[in-house]
């Protein structure tokens, strides 16, 4: 422990530099206008794994955005750690709210890190968490500790979907053979109390059009007369909840996995101040399904929410126009054991349904994923555990998320082993928004961390 | 009459390609991008009074775009037409709809056009039917048939609430007298069919702006836990409309001027196809408020549309945010007595009353206007209709437009005249929309028949 704290020490302003120049690179795979970027990004992971260690590193190509695959074989008969993450990024928009540019890194104390955080889109999500891993290889090389085998698998299409991952893995089953997979790409609760995502939510992530008149029309002249594409869309979304904010697609519930009286009880353990929440996020009160806590809404239970929406005239000043058409990005987080599928399948014929004559409606699928639960009494579980007791010096608490990482559901299906999530973000890291960041103490706790659950796994394993 | 006809077929290519060069200026008073183009066109339209035959022409300043005033005074003791126009268009997105550039005008046959229609944003809406009056006193004054004195009122700012016209007329009732105005700012059944508009539509427009989080968010990490500013002003605009179609703003009917059975019937006299209605839109039905058809329901009835919308991620591909923000554009065309500030109160009060405690909402009111119905036994309409039915062949049939002049009321209240709409637009002109055309046959046939009004209500007057 003292060794890995001294080196990490020794070595922390290059650890935050090689970051920060990983950070430059606009990894968004969500818009092809950057995908020379992405595939930079890939390079610069290949490269800095080489450096950290690996002994055979590969650029893995494949239908979409190339997988970088890395390993460090010393003894094929101890166990073998695959540790994933992902090297692209979200969409930094809405730009004008970022309050420096988020491909130009900066280090910015905040009160929840005093000793500074580093201001970058995808600064935590994922590739300041990824990058965690590559460190504690090279940690763990350099002090002759590396206790097993490794594999990295680090993909670029995280944030679109994993298509390519899905399609990698099912056909690289051998090479990506491992006792247990490492991901960091959750939360904990908070500095003072680490915590372990126990559950994930699954996606379904949909696109819908709505077509009314064949033109746009003026407003005066056909308004009232028209179903307005616009306002059918309106009433169309606002139908997919009820009065309970209960979700009103028939079906959608069927496979829901209620929990227990008891865990439910457990759940409400985990320190949570609901003035807290509200202020940081200055609202009045929070919103959601009859019925649940704000814990459980965002976690066990499933969701629909419009992430975006748009039609007619959005410039400035007024248009009295009605629009031919109007659109939605819709996505809906599943729980165990809903079938994304299934669920994708069960929005579309109901969306279509309640369609009036005056419209035509089109979904499409964007991509989803499974949801996940992993047991608390599992070899990995219980490492990660102690290597979390050991350097923040509480147990860690597990936790349902209410993110999806949709491939962790797949790994377990196609390579038959348990996915641990040693989440090192906080919820307050604003990943997805404006000004993402990640703490400097948060960084380097991890890669401090890491080095002890492989000490702790082969330990348990033996 | 003939040398009407002659004159205009002499010089209908001229006038043809003077309209066209006018419509070359994107003068869209909406946006401030363009503002000097509007300020361009507007000494386009003095230069072209000066020329057409005004003896006094002006650029008066305003708050806003400077309104063009032009004269001829022949006889004090003549009776004195007032005609007003504007010189501004809507803006002209979406642009890939358009099958030309919107400011390059060019001419193409249709269907209904044979003849061929100048296709061009303000081809009708309204510079070709404004320049109808140019030309139309230039052929009165080389004929020396201009039987009293015109007044030419053309401002910059109709298509954005007309707000420094009113100012003006406000300030300038002396300079403004005059015994009827004239407008062409509106459409007719058909080319075979000509109308007279007896009633205007009035309009609230108002910008709504629903803010939920204090910044956008991470949909699986509190997706379910927070109102989502985006499906909350769904709900919210959706909640508008009762099952009926019927607006559930309370009072927003209490003032609503209902029409005897007897007009209804007058009404229905209109030649009207619903299939041809359908069938021009491309919509499998109509859509609107139980108890009225169509011709209703776009004329004598108050509405609401949402005329643009937007919040979130609207880019490409997926993002699984909330968005911090969702806004939407509204318009609420307004009948007879309806008061258009009372109702813009009206509405303000029920939005703002029907959002959840965790949404804040902001109504921004953009402009407005009164509803307007002209009786049809005043000597403007009998010149009008003998006018059309000696070019046409046949009488006008009176109709209640379902668009909005809102500076029509504002005219007859400040000073005391009547309001004449002599519209050679057609509903198929696409005004407001992409591909918005005049056809040379409408424009031509406006030319003969103003004149004609100018002789029968002298006649008439005496």
């Amino acid at each position: 422990m003292e060794n890995i704290k001294s080196y990490v020490q020794q070595h922390k302003d290059r650890f935050i530099n090689e970051l920060i120049e990983l950070l430059k690179i606009p990894s968004v795979s969500a818009d092809t206008a950057y995908s020379q970027d992405v595939i930079d990004t890939a390079e610069a992971v290949k490269e800095s794994l080489s450096k950290a260690g690996c002994d055979y590193v590969e650029t893995c190509d494949t239908p979409g955005y190339p997988i970088i695959y890395g390993e460090k074989i010393i003894d094929p008969n101890l166990p073998t750690v695959l540790v994933y993450g992902h090297y692209d990024v979200q969409p930094p928009d809405p730009l004008e709210l970022w309050t420096s540019p988020p491909f130009e890194p900066v280090i910015k104390k905040t009160d929840i890190h005093p000793e500074g955080a580093i201001f970058a889109r995808g600064a935590c999500d994922d590739k300041g968490q990824m990058y965690m891993h590559v460190k504690a290889l090279e940690l763990m090389v350099q002090s002759n500790t590396l206790p097993c085998n490794v594999k990295f698998m680090i993909e670029g299409e995280e944030e679109v979907g994993s298509a390519s991952l899905a399609w990698f893995v099912e056909r690289n089953q051998e090479k990506l053979k491992n006792d247990v997979i490492l991901i960091s790409d959750t939360g904990m609760i908070s500095n003072q109390q680490p915590s372990i995502t126990t559950g994930l939510r699954g996606l379904s992530y949909v696109e819908v059009e709505v077509t009314g008149p064949n033109r746009d029309l003026h407003s005066g002249l056909y308004g009232g007369a028209v179903a307005n594409p616009i306002n059918i869309l309106a009433k169309m979304i606002a139908s997919l909840h009820d009065e309970n904010n209960h979700i009103t697609i028939p079906g959608f519930y069927d496979k829901v996995q209620e929990l227990s009286a008891e865990e439910r009880a457990e759940m409400a353990k985990a320190p949570f101040s609901l003035e807290k929440y509200k202020n940081a996020l200055n609202i009045a009160d929070v919103y959601g399904e009859k019925g649940y806590v704000t814990n459980e809404r965002n976690s066990i239970r499933p969701t629909l929410d419009v992430n975006g929406i748009w039609g007619g005239y959005t410039g400035e000043g007024a248009k009295t126009v009605i629009a031919s058409k109007a659109f939605a990005k819709i996505s809906m987080r599943l729980v165990p054991n809903q079938e994304w599928e299934e669920i994708t399948e069960l929005f579309t014929k109901h969306f279509t349904s309640i369609a009036p004559a005056g419209v035509t409606v089109k979904v499409t699928p964007h991509h989803g994923g499974q949801g996940y639960v992993t047991p608390i009494d599992s070899i990995g579980y219980q490492a990660a555990n102690k290597a979390y007791t050991e350097t923040f010096g509480v147990p860690a608490i597990p936790v349902r998320s209410g993110g999806s990482i949709p491939i962790v559901a797949l790994f377990e299906k196609e390579l038959k082993s348990k996915t641990i999530l040693m989440g090192f973000g906080l919820d307050s890291d604003a990943i997805h928004s404006p000004n993402e960041h990640f703490g400097i103490f948060n960084y380097l706790k991890g890669i401090e961390t890491i080095p002890l659950f492989y000490k702790y796994f082969v330990e348990l394993s033996k």
